[in-house]
């Protein structure tokens, strides 16, 4: 299951980035499951990574490669996320950037490897550099579709988005891709997310915007709460619409960086549009807390609550489960007097309690719809936070119990 | 489904309180929703009670009744929480409390209330009122299952423990009743707990052993991380078997409180074995830890990680999921390579990696079995902590798509 149309509309092709997806037969045969990444000389690559301790081996060498020099090549596989394997597991990496540094004639530090799939079992590198040749002869510009499907693990679809946008005269191209549907909680970054531009950015710039954009997109969403080990996110700038950002206007940096921001936020509420066995698609708004940290307290503890995600998988208007969550967020001296609670327009609590105007007739048009809103007023402060979460169906525990085994 | 056996075994009267169970019809016709419990003059009651910040009516009533005087009635129904209910749920707190005083011929204060059931939904008090009388008239000393089975809602089974022994040459009986099922991971104790011990306790030991008890045991149990508005644990030392813990030597007072904590887990546990859909119960040891809060951070994260818990409901020893909950728990600095895990004895990680000598089918041998537990050494420590969990199954699923509705 999934929600939405899930039709990724055009496309657009970066100046400077080419792309294919092979199959190597990891997990199974036929199936694509090793996606490269060509990147023009001169591009900037900026990344965010997970935060869990036990992070994979490719997200060990993709930083350290990183901090190296700037890459010219991105190498992802799917089937296996080569985490929890210790040093194999890291050789098994580093074997891989190997075999296409030379097969493409650059160094073993100018490829950035990612891997995604199930923990703790070896990765077949041999398999994967057995493709690489092949991989390197079909590079094209326009394989979006293609290598968003190259990256699926439990994904249903795949994820991609486009913007483009004329900037000091220049045309400016923004596409990504995404993968995820399960193990998301982003702590840094999403497991997987690869957004291009033909804009040029200098390497501090690249960071911080690939920071502040993946902290408002996939840093806010959650789908079951549990941060992957492989979490990366990826801004590539290539510079080849000859668009400097940071000679642009004040009205068209900002232009830039909301579409920018654009592209993040779709490619993450398109990861849980599909989540693992998602029915809905919920967008909860957090306003009037006092901190940031608090907003997103009260986001996470509705947004993770199996109780309220199951509420929202029967379209049951249980408003009770999403107060107590609102109350067991840990906000010191929270004064319930204050607190509000909508969905989407309809008031469920006024002052701690149900609204005077709430009827279970109204609640219940609104979760009946796939795409709704749980809004919140605190009443403490000015700072909002917005994330995004989908419901717990029958579908999430088949898919979880069943995958693997 | 529920784990175990679920036999309640000899439970033992407790001199100086009786019980009764009636039916009120606050839910369901014909069902016992309605216990009350009179305790003997001179008892001693202590508590601990829920930090949820929307915490339900009769819990502020209840409180707020404790800290006036010594209570001579619990009075408890089930079938509607008195959550989220404003100032009419107090009033009709206090309406059920004022409807006992009088008919028993005591003071309000000196009437405890317990609400669980669906929040937000204003309390039937008229309903309630209306068996008192009668409920006064059925008190017995010896109606453990009784009341037991009076104060469940989405349990499939009354929970019980009682433990006797010999202090001071005085025969002492401590006998408990806990429910609850979902909406579980009490934060002070949870949603309904009453032990009873006809020992002789100050207040100020009472207070002392509920909440060391409570964190012992309720405090460390979760089903699905939603911590209830209504938690509610009481401690009453009737004082009657003439036992006086103060005066016992210190060996005999390890004793009392060793059997007071023995009750309290077995209460606790009863919960976890009985959790909504469960059918796994699943003991989770962190040991060698810094301190005990980041003993319980990688507990939890382990014990209400979805995919963990979806895993332990396959009966799939997908022990890559494990390994990523610990190392998304938020240590500092955690060491990789210190950190081993077992399932019962099978080590499945040693140095932050797969152990050499695990096995799919000893991991398998494991988790086939409906009780099992889940160690973790970190190396960073001396603390260990323990608690319990459950698996997440379809029925969880169904269970909280379909109540209330």
């Amino acid at each position: 299951m999934a929600v939405g149309s899930g039709e990724l509309g055009t496309l657009h092709p970066v100046a400077g980035v080419r792309m294919a997806a092979v199959s190597a037969g990891i997990k199974k045969a036929g199936r694509l499951d090793v996606v490269l990444f060509e990147l023009a000389p001169g591009s900037i690559t900026a990344g965010v990574f997970t935060l869990n301790a036990f992070c994979a081996a490719p997200v060990t060498v993709c930083k350290k490669h990183l901090a190296t020099t700037q890459p010219r090549y991105l190498l992802i596989n799917t089937g296996n996320a080569n985490a929890g394997t210790g040093e194999p597991g890291m050789q098994a990496a580093r074997q891989c950037c190997a075999a296409l540094a030379q097969a493409a004639g650059v160094s073993e530090a100018e490829v950035l490897p990612y891997s995604t799939g199930v923990i703790g079992e070896l990765l077949p590198a041999g398999k994967i550099t057995a493709v690489l040749p092949g991989a390197l002869r079909l590079l094209q510009a326009d394989a979006w579709d293609t290598v968003a499907r190259g990256i699926m693990t439990t994904d249903t679809r795949p994820k991609a988005a486009s913007r483009q946008l004329t900037l000091g005269g220049k045309v400016v191209t923004i596409t990504g891709i995404s993968k995820g549907a399960g193990m998301i909680k982003p702590n840094m970054a999403t497991m997987l997310g690869y957004v291009f531009t033909d804009a040029a950015l200098s390497a501090s710039e690249a960071q911080a915007a690939v920071r502040a954009a993946a902290d408002k997109s996939f840093n806010r969403i959650t789908i079951d709460g549990d941060t992957s080990t492989n979490d990366s996110c990826m801004l590539v700038a290539t510079g080849r619409s000859g668009a400097k950002i940071a000679e642009l206007a004040t009205a068209e940096r900002k232009q830039f960086h909301d579409a920018l921001n654009a592209v993040f936020v779709d490619l993450a509420t398109a990861i849980i549009r599909d989540g693992e066995g998602a029915t809905k698609f919920v967008t909860i708004n957090v306003e009037g807390g006092a901190t940031t940290q608090e907003c997103l307290q009260v986001g996470y503890a509705i947004g993770e609550s199996p109780l309220v995600k199951t509420a929202l998988f029967a379209s049951d208007p249980n408003w009770g489960r999403i107060l107590a969550a609102v109350g067991r967020a840990g906000l010191a001296e929270l004064q319930l007097d204050h607190v509000g609670i909508w969905l989407d327009e309809v008031q469920i609590v006024d002052g701690g309690a149900r609204a005077a105007t709430y009827t279970e007739a109204a609640g219940q048009g609104v979760l009946s719809k796939s795409e709704f809103a749980i809004n919140v007023k605190l009443g403490r402060g000015s700072c909002n936070e917005t994330l995004w979460t989908c419901d717990f169906s029958h579908d999430y525990v088949t898919i979880n119990a069943d995958y693997r085994t």
